[in-house]
């Protein structure tokens, strides 16, 4: 089977993947956008499409996660030289200078890389927790915070992420529960930040059992008493139990990446450690993720590949 | 006269600081836009109004510079914690943690600074270059390029970025010409790359001496005779003389700059090397400078500035 050959192939059909196919075509690249990878069920769009309301994409004052992703999408599908596909990458490795990606279904060559992978949350796992996704139950603070002004939310978590979140969920709800499995634990800094704001309220060893709700969140029940009782009124819950990384078929290629798994990047270039890979967005070990910086990082991946491609073609 | 206090003040009105403003207000920060600074003469919205179509910001497909830049500032409007002026900063000094702005008109204090003061194109000074802006005559190789496909266009500069802009242009033109004054001197590899793409033709020593054209731009007048003739049809005309970096201001406050004049930032946080003093978009030592990127490390800078001012108050 004759192999397809591309000059950039991107995995991860996200924000950060669909701007870099983008930007790519219009420097000339011959672009592949392979929206699957293990772990990832995100449709082409990617995690911005579980988000009811987006407000912090700039440009747009209020958009839809879902139309949002899909205005992404169109503006990639307009250049002729992206082609975008929704197949699991299985393998990537490298031959002399040219990349060799295995899909479930094909192969493919490649002169350059980009991981946009991003991570998938967590999910609690507990009665009414799923059915109330998007319906008061939220995973990203500084995207969906703003919903909740004047209201109460709870936030299930114990890590720096969570306190951090605490933090954000207290510039606009007027109460903020942090409920921890054993006892919270973020940077001290942090710490202080959290005892220091009237508005949050810290419950340890205690875990959420279960979310009420009727079209949307109520509250939640606890599993142990909390000053005498297990039901807890909310308006929202915020899930901060961690990320999974999507690095794995970055680091299989030899691809450097730090602690947290997250793929570690010159923030000027995007290039990782490997000559013609490059990694941006939630892979990344940018320590502010949004929409809008993964966007502007694929952009930078798109430019960065289109130099590398140019340099090794006049070698 | 009492002065206003600000959590944040953002120097340059561009789609930079725009975005900066909006995400420091989700924050929870109280924000100032400053939209003029020395040597730019932008209205709110910055270099981008000068844009005829829009068509690599991700999300738009198609957009007037000036639709787009009005959408980015009524993006900031829409919070309350945001206040755009059009004030001449005259001044920035530290007096211990705060810092000190003075306009024509008033006198501010904030606790953190973002420089998002940009550069300004050298304007190219013979007849019929000004009159033909964005008919023709243009700026940005990578924003305006592939509105030349397939169409003759010239670039004058002799520098590495006037190169850059000419492979850029190579990409959608079928000719390019490059027209410089001395001898084109970009770096060797891409000079070997100019050398090798059959599209471009380079005119050393020698110079614009006019802009032609009807409703649009026709061709140039050289000043020397090229091939037997003074006159070269040309579709479009790409202007690559050179920068101002409109980095004083900062300098001044002890804020690094390169040789290039751009403020050295860390690219993960849009720090300088002042504590409290951030800086994002052209003004920076970022090699890839669009619209995009500029946005995206300004909001990374609104939420650097919120990090620091969460730290100082628990100080």
């Amino acid at each position: 089977m004759a192999k397809e050959k591309y000059d950039f192939i991107i995995i991860g059909g996200g924000g950060t993947g669909l701007a870099a196919g983008m930007y790519a075509a219009r420097l000339g690249l011959k672009t592949l956008i392979l929206g699957y990878t293990h772990g990832s069920e995100f449709p082409i769009g990617g995690v911005i499409t579980t988000t009811n309301i987006v407000e912090n994409y700039p440009g747009f004052k209020k958009i839809s996660g879902e139309d949002l992703a899909k205005k992404l999408e169109e503006h990639a599908r307009d250049y002729e030289l992206v082609t975008i596909k929704q197949e699991l990458v299985e393998s990537v490795r490298k031959s002399g200078k040219i990349f060799l990606l295995k899909t479930k279904k094909e192969e493919y060559e490649s002169r350059t890389i980009l991981f946009a992978t991003g991570t998938k949350w967590k999910k609690l796992e507990v009665p009414g927790a799923l059915d109330f996704e998007n319906a008061g139950v939220n995973y990203c603070a500084l995207c969906d915070g703003p919903l909740f002004k004047n209201k109460t939310v709870a936030i299930v978590g114990g890590s720096d992420s969570a306190a951090k979140d605490a933090l954000v969920l207290g510039e606009h709800a007027k109460k903020v529960y942090v409920i921890s499995r054993s006892t919270l634990h973020p940077e001290p800094i942090n710490m202080e930040r959290i005892k220091a704001n009237k508005k949050i309220e810290v419950i340890e060893g205690n875990e959420v059992k279960e979310v009420e709700g009727d079209k949307v969140v109520t509250g939640v029940i606890l599993d142990k008493h909390y000053k005498g009782q297990k039901e807890l009124a909310v308006d929202g819950l915020f899930v901060a139990i961690g990320h999974i990384v999507l690095s794995e078929l970055a680091e299989k290629l030899g691809v450097k990446v730090d602690k947290k798994k997250e793929i570690i990047i010159n923030h000027k270039t995007s290039e990782t450690n490997v000559p013609g890979v490059f990694a941006a967005g939630d892979v990344t070990d940018k320590p502010f993720k949004q929409l809008i910086t993964g966007v502007a990082d694929g952009c930078t991946a798109a430019y960065s590949a289109y130099e590398y491609i140019s340099k090794e073609k006049i070698k």
